[in-house]
């Protein structure tokens, strides 16, 4: 990986240097970009110039004037699969793999029910403590559904030897959400499938800002998330990956007539669709869709691997930043120190975490407080300059040494945070 | 229900008298309608006025500015809660008791889940053929995953004395998507309780055209389709209702975060959360919600029991002039006449109903082709007027007289029909 050259002395000249020689650095002017530092990307993505006036258009040209022809005369039926193959590069996958639809939450009930339904004589979906919460959630109302089945976990570092013949599915997100420690896809996949279990990743903190290679790791199943790096929106639909050589076996749960063979000859019986259609389940959210397809186009313009290098870059650069200029201020990294092994983000622990994420996002510097006493920062390599990295350790460096967050106001827990 | 006076000779003068009395008739200002006549508000219902003006504020004030603050700060997060709480006076429920989320099948997936979950010792869910697609192949899916249930269906009308005490739930539409025949909800749902089932109504066809009374009713379980005639626009979410004595014994097998009682604390174990809310699943499309709920403002400001009489109305005077206007050119009523039972929309059976949709289309009179052979029109009571009424049934008695719907461009199948 390309590492920027950092010198002993690392100043905003320096900061500004690597954002000089940054050959995606013309990419932020894509974007409406807020006021201050925003280092949430990873929470929820940045608004693309364009979104306003492709909703405008859906809207009031598609919608208003088209009505019922719309799902014709625009494509939004194939929106689903449109949108899929705009994901699958960005995950070593195949157009024909991936389609977006519904939720990140959904999806993995979809792709859960699936593989447990695939493999009746297998017990377990393993999985690690502390992964993304509706993960966790969802395994358990798919085993509650089922009734024969458990959810297990163990720790991320013994999950390839906990993998057994009782194993039926290992379900893992691939970049940790509080950590962003990046699990060895490969190596996992083929323990998995050496004990004849299949393998499900949740990419949600993973795609757009870490290069990811589910054909190339031989993985089964994954799912995704369209409002983080993927810059969607607030709520934007989900992505879900299936293998193809799986596509024809397995069957989802939620068998809505959207993934029906022939939605419109209004059957009363269910036949699936042949290919990752099957996958679909009610009508799509076409405004949804179509302020997605604004925030993976420019995906479809940068070279993938520098955008991947800079998402690492930037996040070793705000630790070398915090070594330097946050020491023995109470921060203790909570993230994987080498790039090879890290997401798009990085967590430090503080006691004071809470308030010191408020007082930043008072000063315009945006993070989110990571329960229960983690400061995450996100690096959208889109839109994130070295400056900005700069500028926020800054920040951090001053609201902590003058103790500008031991304020009442910064203290006030939101309801989401 | 008051019946619009209509004299022996209905002309186009007649109808004008009707929309010039009608309460209703302001309501259209607050719709951007299409050219022409416009009856396919039950399958994709108008853009309202304020859409466009309200997304471009999510989207470039709310999301663009305040990005992850907007959770919190334009209370994102209570959309669900709220959206039900505008849905609920249509439904004949109490405001805890409707939340919006995901979409009609998912929705469907949840209750059905939740309840087969709840009658362990109950064998069979019952519904009707021919029901809407959707909610069989959803039934049959949780049946596939369970394994040890069954999908029954019965002609509606056999519906009642089928109900025994192997039954977990009767699932039905209350107005069919393609007859507009209303079922009795009274009636059905107090059978189904005398047998200790629980019971699912769709209410995607009823929602906002006909009187629906849940609660009076003594309904269990309900879903329902924003994009109809709520006008939340393509593939906008879907709603349900679960009855307040019910919500603390019922839990989603869609057990997403944000059915959580803390989705915040980021637990590993799934705690529903003590209401309505247990049945939300992943996070909200927070522009799909925005666009919905300016669908939902007008029913704020109507007269709900005028309404539903107009609806009622409208198409009375459809099968009344079709009589009159179309006898003898092959139709046959399909819906029910008598206005008791019969909901927002009416269809013909015709030989030629596909082409002769299409040649009305080409007119400007759209209503929507239902395989086999029905021609059906819906009467979206906030905008349509007696006097497009009078208009497509001369339009349709041009079309059929004339034999111009006998052209090949007319004969080629849509992907969405």
């Amino acid at each position: 990986m390309a590492q920027p050259i950092i010198d002993n002395c690392f100043g905003l000249e320096n900061a500004r240097r690597l954002d000089a020689v940054d050959r995606l650095a013309s990419m932020r002017d894509r974007f409406l970009l807020p006021q201050g530092i925003y280092l949430d990307g990873n929470s929820l993505g940045v608004l693309p110039r364009d979104t306003a006036a492709a909703l405008h258009d859906v809207v009031e040209r598609q919608w208003g004037s088209d009505l019922i022809a719309g799902w014709n005369t625009h494509d939004w039926i194939g929106q689903p699969q449109r949108l899929g193959g705009l994901i699958a590069p960005l995950i070593g996958a195949e157009p024909h793999e991936v389609i977006v639809s519904d939720t990140t939450s959904t999806n993995l009930f979809k792709l859960i029910g699936a593989a447990l339904i695939a493999r009746p004589d297998r017990v377990t979906i393993l999985s690690e403590p502390g992964n993304f919460p509706t993960d966790l959630y969802v395994a358990e109302g798919a085993v509650r559904m089922l009734g024969d089945r458990v959810l297990k976990t163990v720790p991320a570092d013994e999950i390839v030897e906990a993998i057994d013949e009782d194993t039926a599915l290992v379900m893992l997100t691939h970049v940790h959400y509080t950590s962003g420690r990046k699990l060895d896809m490969a190596a996992i996949t083929t323990a998995a499938h050496a004990k004849g279990a299949l393998i499900l990743w949740d990419l949600s903190h993973s795609t757009g800002a870490v290069a990811v290679d589910l054909n190339g790791c031989g993985a089964d199943l994954a799912v995704g998330c369209g409002y983080k790096y993927l810059n969607g929106g607030p709520g934007a639909p989900a992505f879900l990956f299936v293998a193809e050589r799986l596509q024809g076996a397995l069957q989802s749960p939620l068998s809505g007539w959207m993934g029906h063979d022939s939605p419109f000859a209004f059957d009363d019986a269910y036949r699936p669709a042949p290919g990752i259609a099957r996958f679909l389940c009610g009508t799509p959210s076409v405004l949804g869709m179509a302020a997605l397809e604004c925030g993976l186009a420019p995906f479809a313009e940068v070279d993938l691997p520098a955008l991947f290098d800079k998402a690492s870059a930037l996040g070793a650069l705000y630790m070398r930043l915090m070594d330097e200029r946050c020491r023995d201020v109470g921060f203790t990294l909570a993230s994987p120190r080498d790039d090879a092994v890290r997401g798009g983000h990085v967590s430090y622990a503080h006691d004071h975490a809470y308030p010191i994420c408020q007082a930043l996002i008072a000063r315009g510097v945006v993070g989110d407080f990571r329960a229960p006493d983690l400061l995450r920062m996100g690096f959208a390599p889109l839109v994130t300059r070295y400056e900005d990295v700069w500028r926020a350790v800054e920040t951090i460096r001053d609201v902590v040494r003058t103790r500008s967050w031991d304020n009442p106001l910064f203290k006030v827990r939101a309801k989401v945070t």
